[in-house]
């Protein structure tokens, strides 16, 4: 029962069972040429009893673990266990094992690293040392899977041909790199437009608004609540002359209530998810109270579902947010009407017991595990239940939003969210961390997540900035703009519960700093544009561990600083009331340079090596890499489609160091990097002498001046200028 | 409204209101003279409307705030926010502000610190910086408080002013410096005997087996299971034997049982709080199911509550262990119907709501605000609502054991622990860092929370090792007990839920490691032992901050490392599949050492500063200070009461050093660290050559032989020999 392909000569697919087709792979397993072929030596796949198989595969004991996307507990994944199973968890404590995303990817770092992506749309559970520290265990729960094994001389190798066979990462348009303001939720017109109003005052640059779940009528998705937003439009129109977009909440679940045409259309056509026991559509409580689900396996359902976002969208939404698509189930009424006979039934003078324990102390209703065994999906005309193909829900809600934006005009990038995902869907829609918290332990969440989240190809990600659940304090606030800066996803977002953290709220001088970080991360876009485009386009790691590019990193896997595309080295404070911090710096030397609203000023010549340097709450520590060439710009409001004529850049090399800045509209749609319009600054020694070449692929624009500042490895600084 | 006494010159105390004596001052304040004097400049406190007052103390931009003894969130806890309201707070997430204990004293680390310690038996809210980042806030909720502030010239001058006025710390008996075994619960007489066999077998030094609710009859406190456990005393005895001893829990709450004499003879004598609203004695569940709760306040109830232990000594326990005393409360009868109300009266129909969310979400009924306003306390005659003096319940109950225990035979040491505490209540037992999770964040807040309970005179502290709820993993048992070996209560203890995590339960690696981690503890405990008794005695951090004794370490507040006693540099392991770990060494020059079953090897002296260095699973990164010598012994499968004559001593010096070994019985008390028998061995350049000097005090063994290996700063080694 195992078959090989090789779409790339380092790459081994293994086929088991019989696997449910999960659309990872950019072509479909059952098209290819299979031959047989061994497992690695020493590890084996065995059938579970039941149903299900279990992957053996042995740990040397210097082994780390890395990828599996979206998770708790660190970059090194070695010696944790975890479960691929999406999951609404609303609090990210240590011991969660199961979040919104399932990524089933990872790479065993070794001499010779291997990379490993299981694909199986069910619940998998991976020991990664847990509980046997020299072996790595997965368990997939459905009659079949692919296995991909990959062989590469770096992980970055590894990644590289990972996303080979699942495809290129999600590049928003551009404006989509801008601040975005949100939180749960601006509930009116007023409300927005206050918003947008104190962004002006306060001279903070934003590109986005996001309106939580308040602006719909009733928790109906695809409605707007006109009491509350009379004309969308309108306002729509007012925010976009400020260069501000509006972004809008959509959730899976739709309102049983008659006369609700969302509702009665699915109905009518039976687009809903049916229930196991064959009596009619599966009925699960949201926001809205009972709800129907659209079966999202259905090609005529996501097309229809696909359809109300673009109707949707004239309202004036620039982009959408699928939230709560894991799906999320607060009760069922079964489940409901159970509890209260328990709780009727209890005897309030018994003595501590099981029954009282989960009467009192477990978290109750929401998300019960059986709830996925109560309706069943439309599996290219099976009925499968829920559980079998779990972690493709969300995905394939978000797929049917994608291709219809995409349907609307192909040459145009679009901008969506989504909470829930599954490898595949890296390819239309970015994703966030989902519900984290005002803790600083989630400071440091952070930086791990987007490192295992560009390992596993979900590069334009983020997670919400001064934390969702719980009250943000000033230093937090500005702590976190300072490291969001250099998120590809920057958004501010809080819970309903939790107390404003607008950048304004709180005093000037964290106005004034949160200001000035995210003037930064304007003034920065240049490089981060650029460069994110190009990481997505060549299949690399966008933020990236040092260990990707440093050798003599891996065995140490810092998990609190990071490489923001392949030059800049951000090492974010993650703790309060501190006035400095532990920095390693790999490989050789490094340019210090310091943030500021224009971007970088550069400091001088650092050693490698460990130093514990300042970090007021005005500094990051940030480096540029030997060879790095940083190009910025005079920070705007918003990300305009006018390209700036006028740059500067940081260079540190003593031979040659180029950068690509990209000129397009910021909305075009291309297919590879080659095609982007842009420009691509060189600079070189010539025989003592340093010289600047601009080069333009596709483009010429009528003006451009470029001040360049090069540091060499001796402290070194010169200037040089170019123009035309 | 403002007094002030000068039991010292740099001690300032206050009174504000009508307080409520609390006992934390080893005098009372109505006994002593008050005279009028002012606040710190820029201080004030003003009354709140209703009751309470709020103290605000302006804060410097580089001031740290540490101390507050348990809680979360690290050694500075400035930028954060803490409520002292004793709480069973089952899990240890990052946004948790009150814990078991209350600990209202802090330092403002600056130029010239600063120590405040806010003495009053209710709530108080404290905002360190998190609100507004130059103000600390305090908010007491009585009528009335003591305010102590007190200026020394250093970190470790405050906290021997603050333990002039508390009082010193609690000296366990030697033997509770050995292992401690236990979870919940060795349920029977054959699991005891089990884990007492395992440990001899696996060769595992041990002292203690920990007795947890289980051996109890039906959850009622003071009685024995009898089929579980049919001869206790013949068990305790036989276990004595082997070097162990038994420990037993013992909570507040009484099993509401006709017949069952506590119960009975509590009833009859009135000694059970009553309820607010006069209706009788208040009913609270808990283990047992609906319990009746002892007035503590009251001394004729503590006496009978005390003598109730001294009763169950008889059955073979060689201490005890209060637990549940803050109190926890489950659920109260009347609580329990009005929520059986609600749930029956919720329209699953209706869409999310706070009543919703209420019932779903929220933690349930355990430990609800509104319990504690429901009973009163006879306080001094007066009936006062438990939320007034809340936090004095579990230190009068633990007080109330201490009393009876010291009482049954004043010349000897008696072991106590307890999960509630307010400062007082360290003068009269342990205290451990409650039910924390076997996740690796809670390493680190290990170390931190040791860190800060030695600040605030709860020395003789430790978390469970291994983590108390969810399933530890072989890898983080092995590193936690490497931390664990230099704490001082040193115990491994899990939920009933958890897997099993003795040493030897999961693979031969694990124990070999686990093994060598307590029998260096036990060779340490020349060290360990005398440095701990000679801290508490002298009034310093056993457990210390690195910023306590090194100037340069004070702007950094290292959360991650820690002297153990004057001259040990401790630098656990915190992450998991880590080979090595970032270390700074503060002042000049270290001597690294290395762990092993016999104690430490020297391997040589490295400079100050930031280095990344190898810790592989067996290493622990450990280092000598300058000026320090360690004593240690071979290591012994118990702590006996008779000291080993032949000592292992390392040094690192270039003129001279000094170290104090006890050589007590373990048990007998002292009222000073001058009158405990010991030796004192010091070394010393005369000439050019080493002098080794060894003087005795109150006691001259027969024999006595040293082996003394000393370093100085320029890493050469020389040996000398003492021997009687």
């Amino acid at each position: 029962m195992v078959f090989v392909a090789q779409p790339n000569s380092a790459v081994l697919v293994y086929r088991f069972g019989s696997p449910i087709e999960t659309g990872a792979f950019v072509s479909e397993p059952k098209d290819w040429q299979w031959r047989t072929g061994a497992l690695p030596a020493e590890w084996s796949v065995s059938g579970l009893e039941g149903k299900g198989f279990s992957i053996n595969m042995p740990l040397q004991s210097n082994d780390s673990i890395v990828g599996l996307g979206q998770h708790v507990g660190g970059v090194n994944c070695r010696g944790s266990s975890f479960r691929m199973y999406s999951t609404d968890c609303p609090v990210h404590i240590p011991s969660l094992r199961a979040m919104y995303g399932a990524h089933p990817f990872m790479i065993i770092l070794r001499e010779r690293p291997i990379g490993i992506f299981i694909d199986s749309p069910g619940e998998i559970s991976l020991d990664a040392g847990a509980s046997t520290r020299g072996m790595l265990t997965a368990k997939v729960s459905t009659a079949g899977f692919y296995l991909t094994v990959i062989e590469g001389d770096s992980a970055a190798d590894i990644v590289s041909s990972y996303l080979t066979l699942v495809g290129e990462p999600f590049i928003p348009p551009r404006w989509a790199f801008g601040y975005h303001q949100s939180r749960w939720s601006y509930g009116n017109e007023g409300a927005v437009r206050e918003i947008a109003q104190k962004l002006g005052e306060h001279d903070i640059p934003c590109d986005v608004i996001h309106m939580d779940i308040h602006y719909m009528r009733d928790y109906k998705v695809f409605t707007i609540n006109t009491d509350s937003f009379p004309n969308l439009p309108k306002l729509s129109s007012d925010l976009r002359e400020k260069g501000i977009r509006l972004i809008s909440i959509i959730d899976p679940g739709v309102k049983i209530e008659d006369g609700y045409s969302v509702y009665e259309e699915g109905k009518q056509k039976g687009y809903f998810c049916q229930r196991a026991d064959g009596k009619g559509a599966f009925v699960g409580a949201v926001w809205p109270g009972p709800s129907v689900f659209p079966d999202f396996f259905r090609e005529d359902v996501r097309d229809w579902w696909g359809k109300l976002y673009v109707r949707l969208q004239s309202e004036g939404f620039a982009g959408f947010w699928n939230d709560m698509n894991e799906p999320s189930i607060f009760y069922t009424p079964d489940a409901f009407k159970e509890y209260a006979r328990k709780v009727r039934g209890f005897d309030e003078r018994n003595e501590f017991s099981e029954a009282l324990s989960n009467l009192i102390w477990d978290k109750g209703l929401t998300n019960q595990e059986s709830y996925y065994d109560e309706f069943v999906h439309d599996v290219n005309g099976e009925r499968v239940p829920n559980r079998e193909v779990h972690n493709l829900f969300g995905t394939l809600m978000t797929r049917a939003t994608a291709e219809a934006l995409a349907a609307e005009d192909e040459s145009k990038r679009y901008f969506l969210l989504s909470r829930s995902s599954y490898p595949g869907m890296h390819r239309y829609a970015a994703i966030w961390t989902g519900d984290n918290h005002s803790w600083w332990e989630h400071l440091s969440l952070n930086i791990q997540m987007l490192i295992s989240l560009n390992l596993s190809g979900f590069m334009f990600c983020g997670a919400d900035t001064g934390g969702f659940g719980g009250d943000c304090t000033p230093e937090m606030l500005i702590r976190w703009t300072q490291l969001g800066a250099f998120s590809p996803f920057f958004r501010n977002h809080a819970a309903l519960w939790a107390r404003n953290q607008e950048p304004w709220v709180f005093d000037d001088e964290t106005l004034a700093l949160c200001r000035s970080g995210i003037k930064m991360r304007y003034a920065l876009l240049p490089y981060i544009y650029s460069e994110f485009v190009k990481s997505a386009s060549t299949r690399t790691p966008f933020i990236r561990g040092l260990f990707l590019d440093y050798k003599d990193a891996e065995t140490r896997l810092d998990e609190d600083q990071f490489l923001c595309g392949p030059s800049l080295l951000v090492a974010p404070v993650v703790r309060p009331a501190v006035h400095g911090r532990h920095v390693y710096l790999p490989g050789s030397r490094w340019l210090k340079v310091k943030a500021s609203e224009q971007g970088l000023d550069a400091e001088g010549v650092v050693p490698s090596g460990e130093s514990f340097v300042s970090a007021a709450l005005h500094e990051i520590p940030l480096y540029v890499a030997f060879g790095g060439l940083i190009p910025m710009t005079a920070p705007r409001r918003h990300t305009s489609n006018t390209c700036p004529s006028r740059y500067k850049l940081i260079g540190f090399t003593d031979s040659s160091a180029e950068c690509a800045v990209l000129l397009d509209d910021g909305e075009a749609r291309y297919s590879t990097w080659q095609s982007y319009p842009k420009f691509i600054c060189s600079v070189k020694k010539v025989n003592d002498e340093w010289k600047c070449d601009v080069r333009f692929e596709s483009t010429e624009p009528q003006q451009l001046e470029l001040e360049i500042e090069l540091w060499d490895s001796s402290g070194a600084k010169r200037t040089l200028a170019w123009r035309r």
